[in-house]
């Protein structure tokens, strides 16, 4: 495992569906950032197409694709070439009418190493989610949906998006042993909301991935997308994506400090040997009350 | 349920181990507070002495005293003669050879309507609580330990102190019906760290608590001490506690920004109406995953 590299989250706006020009602008920043030395490239939630959650639209299944469809394939021998591992996020169809919300891991000649499905589902105006996306299985073999996925960098703890709000879901991976959490993600604000609303969701968007760091003593890694997209109903209408992907270290601290509005490959310095001083120091593994815990399964305690 | 309040955070340096000159002390913080309104107290952890754990000494266990103790009496005394809320905390004498780290919650007339027994335990160079404070028990008819405290101001959630390092005690109050959660701490820096160090800690623990705020959609009231505390070993060695006390809103938003140094009763008005439209458009309790949670019980899943 190598515990010394360069990481790159990759920032875009997406201007339309097609998706051969997506892909090509996403290519054109990996090459970027490869050309800096990264060789850990995490892409933004849905990179290959625009949110085409924003209205729920029966069409718009056309834009899944198997596990191996073309924008997999196009990574896969990508991360080929360059001998790099990528993170992708894609719309999966499993079968008809079954539908994912999907990380696939492509690490250079291994090709695909592991897959994540998107276990929490949101569903709120403008982000109908649960309309297009079944969540992640929760199989036993697969640690109930929450397995890391092994690469040259160790165990990657990928979530997706809304599940970033699940101190759960960060735990664990922690416990199953990720060396890191990665976030591709796909958020914005409303235009309508004012400044001060916008500035506290964007604040708690940072404050409690930062925390998964600090509650499991592992860098996190954010990639999300920026620009604004209009709602398919109405041009004034639609999402302000805030951009501000970053990267922290196993205490929460930045790395990389995120940004709004460019666009482009964040290459940031990582050194995974750092997690296991702070987890010495701040033991927070050993002084775990599994004794106690049981009711976090529950949905309510009444 | 009251549910527009001013709430106070008592942040005090504390002179030395004479306890009725530290409660008489922190009466007058209180009795402050209160002149500006204040009906709910929170006061900072082991506020009746110096942070005795720097060292594991026996006789220090002649600081505990049992639930209604001088401390208790002064406090519940006070509680009803001002017809407040005050959440005291103490070093508590549950047998001979069985103490604990407990907070009392006091409301006016009716007494003490609940306790906590810390059930996380540090334990680390300078903070050697494992010799001074048995866990807090996982009683099932108590929701294995995180039971929230029922009063005026709805029930509040509260933790101590290394618990505030928990994702999983902060949802079980919250899963119980918590209507905020308040964390009487005490932390501080090692003056051989650097400064860099230094704030990376202060960093993490301010951001792992806002988060807490966000996870739940609840707000979270903090009282941490301040002041140099030198080691019973060496007066150049010892603690410097951070202060920082803080009060954020369900979005993770300030209410009471965190400062290091100044000593006073701190006081913010309370809202608690804002929590439920908070988490109408922020629903993450409608989609956890309860069906795939079981490991969080497990230690390490290996």
């Amino acid at each position: 495992m190598k515990k010394k590299f360069i990481a790159a989250v990759v920032q875009q706006a997406i201007p339309g569906d097609d998706k051969q020009q997506n892909l090509a602008a996403t290519a054109r920043y990996i090459q970027d950032a490869v050309e800096q030395g990264a060789e850990l490239i995490v892409l933004q939630e849905l990179h290959a197409t625009q949110y085409f959650c924003q209205r729920e639209d029966t069409d718009n299944f056309d834009l899944a694709e198997p596990l191996d469809g073309e924008s997999a394939q196009f990574m896969e021998a990508l991360a080929e070439t360059l001998d790099i591992v990528i993170v992708m996020s894609g719309f999966e169809k499993r079968a008809a009418g079954l539908y994912h919300n999907t990380v696939q891991v492509f690490d250079g000649h291994e090709g695909r190493v592991g897959i994540f499905r998107k276990m929490h589902i949101p569903d709120d105006p403008g982000f109908y989610e649960k309309f297009y996306f079944t969540p992640g299985d929760s199989d036993e073999n697969l640690n109930h949906g929450f397995q890391p996925i092994e690469t040259r960098f160790g165990k990657l703890g990928v979530l997706i998006c809304w599940d970033q709000w699940y101190p759960e879901a960060a735990r664990l991976m922690a416990l199953a042993g990720a060396d890191c959490l990665i976030y591709p993600t796909a958020i914005g604000w409303d235009p309508s909301d004012d400044e001060d609303e916008q500035q506290r969701q964007r604040d708690a968007w940072i404050t409690i991935q930062r925390a998964h760091a600090v509650a499991n003593g592992i860098p996190v890694l954010v990639a999300n997308r920026t620009g604004f997209e209009a709602s398919p109903d109405s041009a004034e209408e639609g999402i302000d994506f805030w951009g501000s992907s970053f990267v922290v270290g196993p205490q929460g601290e930045y790395l990389l400090e995120p940004v709004v509005e460019s666009e482009g490959a964040f290459c940031v310095a990582m050194d995974l040997n750092r997690c296991e001083s702070v987890r010495r120091i701040w033991p927070y593994l050993r002084d775990r009350r599994v004794d106690a815990y049981q009711q976090l399964s529950k949905r309510w305690i009444d």
